[in-house]
């Protein structure tokens, strides 16, 4: 449920024109299941805090909490869902990318995104540049990542 | 296989000490199968490019690329591999992530990490705040990522 109602919630693919700065989209619900967490861990980030939850009592976080990386794989999956970008979203590079608090298992993931700034790509005619902060919130409305966003964004008519 | 005979392979864990300004540690080598890519995507970046050869071919691609969080992912596990850090890694933040060229399926992946700097924390003793460039190699040798990440790095007797 969007926080803000002003947010939107939408399902049209968005152009260029339609990513004006200010505007915000807000979606998305994950549940972080433990087992979830745990095999995203083997397969990827096998340190004792994500993999098993005896171990993560021990260590700098006292409880099993997902990876960094699970989080930001699973904030891709909201922010395409909640902002459809025609022809895809292309990253051209994340800014100040942190995660300033942990999830913890059972924790319920969503996303909400700021249009910060939009500007027409000179060497690409058709296309443009649009930076997103984007915030992962926990179920408290708290930020558990933030990153900046740059997306490589097709003006109506332009392609890419 | 290093292509640089300075750069360590170490299974030791290490400590703020080691982790000197310009010392380099290089590693790992992870194929990128299609349907890994395929099944990555379908879970976390369910977009055509990602998701199916036939549709990728008519995209900004061109063919079946992985998605950029899968690349991040899979990074993840060479650096814990190729630098494990005692007490586990445990990521601050990260800027300029940047991937500057697509993963195609198939393509064999390792990573090499240099180490930018290295300074106590003063908040925290015991501990110290490291930056690291991690740079994510092709089998050509060329980065398809690049990110500086900054890590929380215990000294050798300080605990975290």
């Amino acid at each position: 449920m969007p926080s803000n109602p002003e947010a939107a919630v939408t399902e049209a693919l968005q152009y260029f024109e339609d990513l004006t700065p200010g505007r915000t989209f807000e979606g998305g619900r994950e549940v972080m299941d433990a087992e979830r967490i745990k095999a995203f861990a083997r397969e990827f980030d096998p340190q004792p805090f994500h993999t098993d939850e005896e171990a993560a009592k021990e260590s700098f976080f006292g409880e099993l909490v997902a990876s960094g990386w699970h989080t930001a794989a699973v904030t891709m999956r909201l922010m395409v869902q909640a902002m459809p970008i025609a022809g895809g979203s292309i990253g051209a590079g994340i800014d100040e990318f942190r995660w300033p608090r942990p999830v913890p298992a059972g924790e319920v993931l969503s996303v909400r995104m700021t249009i910060l700034e939009a500007r027409p790509m000179r060497s690409k005619p058709g296309q443009g540049l649009v930076r997103t902060r984007v915030e992962t919130l926990n179920r408290a409305g708290e930020a558990v990542q933030s990153m900046v966003c740059t997306t490589v964004v097709p003006m109506r008519g332009g392609g890419i």
